[in-house]
């Protein structure tokens, strides 16, 4: 997908939503556990509820790997049922990935051919030819981690070089300057927890679209994050996992599900006027 | 395993050989590949040759779920041959992995539960949450990324804080102070090709592990990572993957394989004595 057919996207649905598929057997309605695969039925449900209120989709990796095999095909199922039911829909794996040249591009193989992702996350630890392989897919997109939502995010991201640059601002700026990221081919990850940085973020890159996790269960305010992260695109896509997917566990989850949906996307509106 | 088992297998073995499984379908012999798993096949055959030369093996994901859930069961298919054929030996899964923590959460039950690895490899750029949650099994081990052994390695592992203290360096620190890292339960990646800063990283990490690539493909000098590296329990496993795996590709590649496995643990029972 393009960013202008993303940007579409969003003025059309009034949303820049996207819901975190961190789909957790354990945490799944009681009444599905009986079927034949209780997760891609919660996903489905949950797909179908949502699908008119966001614009992305990101199943989390680690809750299919955890099942194994199993629940691999049960991403790519879930991948396939996106694709055919809804193809304007922008999907997202959250992987984390990252590892030497050769290895990145398997990783990159892995999720734009033999999957069907529109962009995967990826951490910069490893630097360039960590990350270069997941660029030059047309259309596919590289979301690489500067500032994430997390507690742990001050241990290193926050540390800060002898030329007075933090570490996630140097990822902003070697991705942009060395490695050819740009704004049709590079997001990045952003944490609503840390919105008080969107403005000097901003600074460094103020064209490319960030993915923000930690509205919702992980306590950022969407506000805050509209008002120091919007650009003149929207440049925002705003995922929430938990509070979407587990709003309620009874027969009426999927309900639910799309009235909080609703509930985010109805807020959003209001920033996108 | 607990480091002393692990020590007396290299004692025993005079090896401190990891062979790493980044078997690549598009690499293997031609004629495996009318079978029914061209790839569980390749991986046998390997193991089976070398299993005698070497005290771990390392299956890279990236290569395993390339091909899709299919390639997840050949993972899991080969983690199970191992463990019933070759219960001293000690398997590492290549993940690099690293979440926010319920996130990391389920990536541990992935590697520790489901399936049945000794030690998996940790990005550490979310800091604490994201590597904790692999810390506290008992005899399972995080293999953190420290310095790795590509190009990129120096885009963001050297950068110099206001402290004088490279990133690297920050990362060995913290783990070890603040995170209960220890020598029991977490390595560390240091690739060969920066062997020459082996030395500080001993005067930070003397008694852990290292888990060292680099050596073969990619260029390192397993001479200088035994000089730099080597403590008074070995403190070393050394990792080669393609230059075992892909020594010869006619139909006497696992002899060749062995032979070349060997030529490496003869050369490793040489700075053991």
């Amino acid at each position: 997908m393009t960013r202008e057919e993303l940007y579409s996207n969003i003025i059309r649905k009034k949303s820049f939503l996207c819901v975190g598929l961190d789909t957790d057997i354990k945490k799944i309605p009681q009444h599905l556990l009986g079927g034949e695969n209780p997760v891609f039925s919660f996903n489905k449900a949950i797909i179908d509820a949502t699908a008119d209120t966001c614009i992305a989709y990101k199943p989390n990796l680690a809750f299919y790997e955890a099942d194994g095999w199993k629940g691999m095909q049960t991403l790519e199922r879930t991948v396939g049922y996106i694709r055919s039911n809804y193809p304007d829909m922008f999907i997202i794996a959250d992987a984390k990935r990252g590892d030497i040249g050769n290895t990145s591009k398997m990783y990159a193989r892995t999720f734009f051919e033999q999957m069907d992702f529109d962009a995967v996350t990826v951490a910069p630890y490893m630097g360039s030819d960590s990350v270069t392989p997941f660029i030059g897919y047309p259309d596919r997109w590289v979301v690489l981690l500067a500032l994430t939502s997390n507690k742990g995010s001050a241990d290193f991201q926050d540390t800060l070089s002898d030329n007075g640059e933090k570490l996630y601002q140097k990822v902003l700026r070697i991705s942009r300057d060395e490695w050819g990221g740009n704004p049709d081919n590079m997001m990045y990850v952003v944490g609503a927890t840390r919105a008080d940085m969107l403005a000097g973020i901003r600074q460094i890159i103020p064209d490319n679209f960030l993915l923000v996790p930690g509205i919702g269960a992980q306590g950022g305010s969407l506000a805050e994050v509209c008002k120091y992260g919007m650009n003149g695109h929207c440049g925002l896509i705003v995922n929430s996992s938990r509070a979407i997917l587990y709003a309620d566990s009874s027969e009426s989850f999927a309900e639910a599900a799309r009235a909080e949906a609703i509930k985010v996307r109805d807020e959003m509106a209001g920033y996108l006027i």
